[in-house]
């Protein structure tokens, strides 16, 4: 069993930094794109031998430190009532806009959700010699997507919501967090070994509001999994938001291992600005890097490698994977992680 | 003549604080909608008197402090070769994304590039007793639509096109900046009395990449209003970003008067971090705060207004204003900005 990934994420500032892409299973890969020519998404997502598949894949063409689930953030929502189409972005068949429409939804029982995703963990398990991830969409982001309908660049009608109907929207998150709760316990109690929160699009929002709306739903998800809410997490608890740089000191408040970064918020100057406060840093290649011609992709993960010193880190991009990227590319990213000694001296030669 | 605006915008700490709003003309103002169903966006944008008339809309109906000039970022670009239909928002007939793509664009003249923006502005002086504010769009931001040929999320083709074809992009950014710079003093020439620099997308990109593709272009843009490049602009320059507070430091070095902030990026925070590097700061409510209802649109603006003091603040939103706005919550806006007195105590008083 490679644990290198689970050291890292407990905060060990370890020989060489582990590593695994977020949407690193998924269209950059010729074997995902030919089983997607016979099944939608949801197929894949709710056939736990496919789920496992297209989950195991990038781990064996690239030798990833860590495996993580073949899901989507959505993949709790129909059980709550709320169907969600794939056209190829996630459209909410109908947005949660009124008291009318929050009656609708219900908060399913924990092996409800989704037992697909329970069952491919067992069957991944089995399978696989490096940790396998779990993950789910944080209250405020699913909000997000069950207010607006569908992806948008600035989300107005959900933000519009946070004013006009501010019960509206707690009530929204209530149930999207007791929701999540048992969600994430589900995956972790068939197997998951580290879970990843994602708060895609907290980054929308100032300070004031991501700690009215975003924060306090988030850190009752992490504490969850640590059974009374008290004790320590039995798996590692990873955070990620995008376009959040300013939002780093409310992050630092809540129960995580890991806080992953995107591309503009640098490795060096936040584990400065947050001073211990979490034990591990992720990231934070710019997924763009990737579209880059041969050798230029080593250049630019060797400047995430050395941003990366001085405290754990465990290698990623800044956000998921494009779906235009040349898996060659994924290679030499891979390579260059690999080669890279973190011990001091070592690291200076090679970089 | 009211030069509030311009007292403001060249580093004065006014007595009461400017207002005017980004995208104050357009889709929310009945009056406004009225026009939109005899006429296209380019009919309003091309005709004089209709831009004009667009224009005076909301400085006639919320006694805003400055007018700003009705058109697009889009405008000069169909006069470069570039096609732009608005779908509602910005489509390019045909996005560049070669060097054949690049050839079949051009730098045109000066009068050449909008010659009714320049009437429009004539026009306009004639009528208004308020400040008259021209602007162009950066040529990254320009360059981002030209290249992903519509709105997108993250941009993926333009942030590819960086890396894959780093010296195309130069090429086009290098069009782009000579057009704006005649565009600009096109503008300038014809009467108008500040200049606002929209890179929209800026933010996009960590500082790195921001300050190889996007700084040098917009300071030569900015530049070319101080006549010889090095004098006093005959203009404030104002310059905006949107999710770019990691990016402060590069724009503390862009030749304006007035940098404009984002809701996420706070006006008292920044202040301290720029340490009079910037003249005076623009910003920033959250435009959703306009979806509110009744009453909560005051306490807002007042968070914005008190964030403000402590050196010169023109009042505005942190980005465009939401189609979806009743002009009754702009008048609470703009009543609590004229009722906020900037001076020491009268300002604790009121606030």
């Amino acid at each position: 069993m490679n644990d290198l990934f689970l050291r890292a994420a407990r905060g060990a500032d370890t020989d060489r930094a582990p590593v695994w892409l977020m949407r690193q299973a998924g269209r950059h890969l010729p074997e995902y794109r030919e089983l997607k020519r016979k099944h939608s998404f949801w197929q894949l997502a709710r056939t736990p031998e496919l789920a496992a598949e297209v989950t195991l894949q990038p781990v064996r063409r690239y030798g990833m430190d860590a495996a993580i689930l073949f899901q989507d953030i959505m993949t709790p929502l129909p059980a709550m009532g709320a169907e969600v189409a794939f056209t190829p972005g996630p459209t909410l068949e109908r947005p949660i806009r009124s008291d009318a429409d929050l009656a609708t939804l219900r908060v399913p029982q924990q092996d409800e959700i989704a037992p697909f995703v329970a069952e491919a963990i067992r069957l991944l398990r089995r399978e696989l010699e490096v940790p396998l991830i779990g993950f789910a969409g944080a209250p405020l982001t699913l909000a997000t997507y069950l207010v607006e309908g569908a992806g948008s660049k600035e989300y107005p009608t959900f933000r519009g919501l946070l004013r006009a109907r501010p019960d509206l929207a707690h009530a929204l998150l209530e149930l999207l967090t007791e929701t999540s709760i048992r969600y994430a316990r589900a995956q972790v109690a068939a197997g998951a070994q580290a879970f990843q929160l994602f708060d895609s699009w907290a980054g929308l929002h100032d300070e004031a509001t991501y700690r009215t709306f975003g924060q306090p739903y988030a850190r009752r998800v992490l504490q969850a999994l640590g059974g009374d809410g008290a004790g320590p997490s039995s798996v590692p608890r990873l955070y990620i938001a995008v376009g959040a740089g300013h939002l780093l000191d409310a992050f630092a408040e809540l129960p995580i291992e890991v806080l992953s970064l995107d591309w503009r918020t640098p490795l060096d100057t936040s584990r400065r600005r947050l001073a211990g406060r979490v034990p591990a840093l992720q990231g934070n290649l710019d997924p763009a890097d990737l579209l880059g011609p041969a050798g230029t992709v080593r250049e630019a993960t060797l400047r995430v490698l050395r941003a990366g010193l001085g405290g754990a880190h465990l290698f990623n991009l800044g956000h998921g994977m494009l779906p235009q990227v040349d898996p060659a590319r994924v290679e030499e990213l891979v390579d260059t992680v690999r080669g890279f000694g973190r011990r001091s001296g070592d690291a200076e030669a090679r970089a």
